[in-house]
């Protein structure tokens, strides 16, 4: 009699082929669940592949559009980075999945939900926390971090060796020295040789982008429209080509960056648990999305409510993202102050990419007009008495100095 | 008989040789100060100049070392930026220049100090803010917030005029639809016909920095060798060359940056005085050491440190930077942050520059052991227990099941 | 021919008075403007005064249901406070005052409004970018920061002479050595025997609430009810009085607190154009409604979220508020992330005055359920795993471990 | 033979009486280890106990002076505080047990240490963190967290049968139906009665101060004194008593608050676990030393350095404290942020304390001169041209004229 059914994120390779299968054996029954969400793979094959195995349905969830919709553009809206550098393409995706597998565990009668994440990575976390909070009576079952399961499986020889006794397929072509991560923002990798921060990813690693060096000789001049922060239309080859359906839109965004080689991303980062890794990351689309809108701020947000946002939502929403901690009230809190902050971010920007990188041409808004030309002018008093000034400084300098008559009268001079 | 004796920053050029004539019809004796800090400039040119228009003496102070050493390194180790993109290149000058000035102004005897800077950007702030805390009795004269002044110079013909008038020699050069001003780590073009921001900087207009699309086809690789942060050695040409002495390793990161088309910004920011403005830059070497040291301090630096280095002092430093607030109680504060946040940012970084774009191959050090290949590596577990991480999501999950829970009580389904 | 119509803002006082009758004097129509804002005050008085100096219309507005519901509520909900200590008394009536003004200045065909606030402190800012915001084109007379008006009146008796040549009535008693000013929710003193931060403030200044010695020699009991962090009742004498109209609630808490020697400050502040200042307040009401408030987001508020709201609305929305920022975009933004932090902020509190002391008695909430007995008790263990702690700690003392280890290898030993 | 030595943190309560005996019958040797830090007990009685029950030595180390200087007075510096309320009293003690047992435990070569704490509260992490990094590879008992114990002694039956049967001797006191935890600075109530958050803590729980309404009816004045931040002198009875050395001015302020009833704490909080907690605290000295600080900051700091302390230092660090992370790299870094916050925190507050209440009555400094009354006072113009805040209110405008122009021109009223 059937332990009762685990909804399992079945991804078609060894380590979940062989979890499926070790579950069977472990006496439940297993709903195998795959996200599409934007990543290269062969859903057929995993399909036929799960059922072959002994899963009792396959089910593929199509995610694109909450993907972009819902956390990819909310993140181009907030700037959001982790660690000065790091996108974010991995952890985007991941509370979109959960929510997805959540759906498919309780439409399907699941009383667990099962993963192939590794015991020291951040997305068992991301994973976890999210399946706890949409249904915190839900049973995780994480094999890898199961005494039983990973002394059994010790390393790859041993996968093999038990695929081969399950009857399941193998890919014949070897496995390459990293592993990796794909959605329709980007594609992660890690572990193997990476590894040694110190070495430099080969240059067939990189499957996203175009080497920079073997990029066009000429650059390319796009305009990304946005409304409220929000990516609307994306305009190339001079006008010719236009498109603002949101997926659609960002997969043109990815193919003009892929093109041009720009979204390439090399770090140690901090995981949530506290060890340092190594990361390789390409994220073509999200790179240029999120350079032009940055870029609309300057012309279309108040300063102060820039400030505001670059202190505390951008930090706090990419750390929040990046620990998984997406399904939380802190993260409900903190989303919510994305959507104020940009009311005015309404424009165009003109920008080009070229061999790597990403260049502002220039930036335009038909509604706002917190700038303005005759006011920013150097040579125009209009609206504006140079006096004020005088008044503006003197103000800001009756603190100023008082520090400096203090700073000499206890003898410290004042220096850089 | 004098008003008294007055330190003028004169750079030689039309504005500030009008103020000195000015200056001196108004009745004070003249000293006129000029700061070598990097820029390209006919000194002795200038010097002649100064003295044929009546200066009673003039005066160059070489402030390259301090400038590198007491403010571009801290900026590097800070990560300093402005509203995420801009380098800060005229701010950081900024407090060098009016701590030289008002050394000669005292060392001279003047009761005042003058400057040719407009009445609505930053520079008269930086600057005045400056003198009041280094010498807080100091009397500041801002022609162009004089009304007498601006008023009898209305235009560009009147000065031209007003120098005919009193022998003021002009170049003959057509002037620059554009102002600038440069440093030995940055040039600033604004005003003139980049005061729309949808216009694309012309070509001709770039100085410090190639044209991306005429640096070498082929990439250039290098390595920054940092000891608490602070760039110590740059190593060119395979370790052919090798450079340390502070200013000549910044002089070699700009040309490096210069040939290979690094370091330009085009940017909408906000100025102190609450008007947007426009600016394009170029920052070369910054650029390059800048992104090395962010690069180390993912190999070197504690996840929890760096958070707070970034959230608190990365911003509030380049805030106070740029607001000309570096003489204050609260950036000497902030200052004394800087220091013990870069113990361990001790390492190399490999890297490359090819065609506008800045790549990082590869980093190590060799006395910060935080990263742990071991460790991270997801093929091994040495000194890690998986079922750890079992608890340390248990308990991070109180909360989180909590939070769903009673979203579930309530009827408020949790969704992305 | 009049210049034009002014909207005075008039107490009745002698200011105000003089004010009035030197802006008539000048050639404007005046629109005199009181709001009643909770202030004792004799509204019928200023009416009859203001129209004898020859004001052409005398408008009074009550704002006190806008007051407590629009700015004293959200001050509650965000613990709204400056500098530690001063519960913002004074700011919070601005803006509402400053709206009523506005309103009755276009209503009236004003161009300009008028004040008598001082040159030296954070009224007149905080007026003046309320009046800008609301109407930007409105013109403002700020006569005591006006050279012609602060050099004639240089002092009270010059004041006076001026009243007695216009006939102005002046109230027989003596001035008191401090001024004040006074709302729903608040008194304030300063200035005069107060500029000596060491003056102990004399026992007869205090007005809105009895001195501690002389508060009842038993303690009084309480109740406050909350919904999503708004006062909603307040329960008196043991349930037999219970009021739950915003205005009658607040009223009630002032008299409560009043008798009981509760909401005295007295503080050195910093004023927002650098100064610093010395201030005595009564807050009766707001400083039992506040606490009461923190007391229940214990009970009731995700850590997180309270963590986030402390760190950065509570501070940024009570410095916006004293330097009169309300009326600015970063202020629209932070008010829009209140009452998304106030959701679960629903319960009720008990609480006891007692001759100047505020004590909580106890809390509970009929709908929030993140306090959990049992999990809290020391003595369950039910849905607790204590090795799920040991996990816990184990993943938090990874990065601390490196960091022991790393200072035992470079002999830094750690210590206090 | 013996499976070696541990360090037990021993109290000579039934818990750790239980535990010591535990562990010898585990097959360890067992040091008994207990801090003075200023607790009421009886330290001959438990050294007794300890051998009588099988310890091998008991080791007393007096860590008053460093608790006070290293921790109490820093944390007054640093105005810290957990949740607005709870002054940190049991979190300040814990790295100072925890260095001294650390101490002792690597005196006495032992392998591991261990303790009482249960796996539900915030002691045990705190401990164990400060043992990890102060000796990365020591051995942690927790004995509480251990299954095989925890389910052998599941209540306090269990307990008290296990002393009967090794002649553990066992106060014949009653229980208390809450526990406490006591040091120099603080003691604080929890559990059992308190678990329920609405029972209002009974009369004779306190401990360390007089019921307010037991307190004398004549208010006590005294003086406190601060040299960059830290207490140096308190000053008594009218000058007739003075204290200056550390602890004895600590001891001292505790007196004088416990006799006036001042320093009570009750507080729902978050634990570091995520759990809900209710504790009850006295704080009666640390209350009054912290608050007399917090007004002479007002009178000594600069603004900005104030604010950025506020929102940055005492937050960071208080959390840091609380979560026991005193030994981390965070800590270390913002420990080092708060003496040059202090440099001019020297003055004089005086001050009165009356049945439960604390109240300023005026400050004075000698060497620091940020206030100056004359600047200040609304009567003076000296050194103060007031159409310099004509000019500064200008500038603030520009960005909030034209949010309210954008506002008007968009049909989007501004409003409270």
């Amino acid at each position: 009699m059937s332990k009762g059914k685990v909804c399992l994120a079945y991804s078609g390779g060894l380590d979940t082929s062989v979890i499926l299968a070790w579950l069977l054996e472990q006496g439940y029954e297993v709903i195998a669940f795959l996200a599409n969400i934007g990543q290269e793979e062969d859903f057929e094959a995993a399909e036929k592949k799960a059922l072959a195995i002994g899963a009792s349905k396959f089910v593929v969830v199509d995610v694109r559009k909450e993907f972009v919709e819902q956390i990819c553009f909310p993140a181009i809206q907030a700037n959001a980075v982790y660690e000065n550098v790091y996108l974010l393409g991995t952890s985007l995706a991941r509370p979109v999945i959960a929510e997805a597998q959540i759906k498919v565990a309780e439409e399907n009668g699941c009383f667990a939900v099962s993963h192939g994440c590794t015991g020291k990575g951040n997305d068992q976390v991301r994973f976890e926390l999210s399946f706890y909070a949409l249904k915190p009576d839900v049973v995780v079952i994480a094999p890898w971090r199961d005494p039983e399961f990973f002394k059994r499986f010790a390393g790859r020889k041993d996968l093999l060796d038990y695929a081969a006794s399950k009857n399941i397929p193998v890919a014949q072509t070897k496995a390459k020295p990293w592993s990796t991560d794909e959605n329709l923002a980007h594609i992660s990798f890690e572990a193997g040789i990476l590894e040694d921060p110190n070495t430099t990813p080969p240059k067939d690693m990189w499957k996203l982008t175009v080497d920079p060096e073997d990029a066009p000789n000429t650059p390319e001049d796009f305009e990304v429209h946005f409304s409220k922060g929000i990516p609307t239309k994306l305009v190339l080859d001079g006008g010719k080509k236009v498109v603002s359906e949101p997926v659609e839109l960002f997969l043109e965004a990815n193919a003009l960056a892929r093109r041009n080689g720009v979204g390439r991303i090399d770090i140690v980062e901090n995981r949530f648990i506290g060890i340092k890794s190594r990361g390789c990351y390409e994220t073509p689309g999200l790179t240029v999305l999120r350079s032009a809108h940055v870029d609309l701020e300057g012309l279309t947000l108040d300063r102060e409510v820039r400030t505001i946002r670059d202190q505390f939502v951008t930090t706090t929403y990419s750390k929040l993202l990046y620990n998984g901690m997406y399904f939380t009230p802190e993260c409900e809190y903190v989303r919510s102050m994305i959507e104020p902050s940009q009311k005015t971010v309404n424009g165009v920007v003109r920008a080009r990419v070229y061999k790597g990188s990403f260049t502002v041409l220039g930036r335009f808004s038909n509604t706002e007009k917190l700038y303005d030309e005759t006011e920013s002018s150097m040579d125009e008093l209009t609206g504006f008495s140079p006096e004020d000034t005088s008044g503006f400084i003197a103000v800001q300098s009756i603190r100023i100095k008082k520090y400096g008559e203090s700073a000499r009268e206890k003898g410290n001079n004042l220096t850089l």
